[in-house]
């Protein structure tokens, strides 16, 4: 995992949560959805064919952990997981809490209007209350 | 698996590929885009953490699997991975080739545009060429 370097694009995008074994765990700061941002700590990998098996079976752990893990705290109806990496080639795995009439509902939330930034300390308790919960 | 029953709207959509161990493999019925959608056939999971792990181990092989398959007979620049299920509740995993210059391109394709049905003949010669190269 050495040289792993987030993309700069999530380095503005997103908050840290936590280091889980394979993944960062990232907060999207948008206020919109409650959405996490999983990316394995592998350094060029792009689709998720691009790790190997013990590696994808850890991915699809740790996006299980988040999906379960943000549904039962936002109380969302359903979770939205998404790998796309149109703009951003480096491998990362969207999971998104959803609910009708949300923002882009039932459309997918990518590319839709702007996001809508936390205040400084309502990020700071968002992404404690991941640290802790999930 | 007894019970499996595949969603209407997915039995409209979709064209049948293949069964493999955990998931039914079906071909999108839309040209714009080399399309597949992995169904888990679990009667009953709408979500991923539905699955227990060893059929979530199974699912992230059968989807790099997929799309590591589509995307060298596609030549496509980039795969789209993406569970999302806001209309369709039963668990599918879209399995999409996109380039740079496609009809939804840098966005999602879900909920954009309308469909380009497949002629009949090249319906059928799409789902043979999946069946036989994936």
């Amino acid at each position: 995992m050495s040289g792993f370097i987030l993309h700069p694009r999530l380095e503005v995008d997103t908050a840290f949560v936590a280091d889980w074994a394979l993944c960062r765990l990232l907060a999207m700061k948008d206020a919109r959805y409650p959405w996490l941002v999983l990316v394995p700590r592998r350094s060029g990998a792009v689709e998720i064919f691009d790790l190997d098996e013990a590696g994808r079976a850890v991915l699809v752990e740790e996006t299980a952990r988040a999906s379960r893990g943000l549904k039962a705290l936002s109380g969302a109806s359903k979770m939205n997981v998404g790998a796309l990496g149109n703009l951003v080639p480096q491998l990362h795995i969207h999971v998104v809490a959803r609910n009708p009439g949300d923002a882009a509902w039932p459309g997918p939330v990518w590319g839709q209007g702007r996001a809508q930034p936390y205040a400084d300390d309502a990020l700071a308790a968002w992404t404690a209350r991941l640290r802790e919960d999930l």
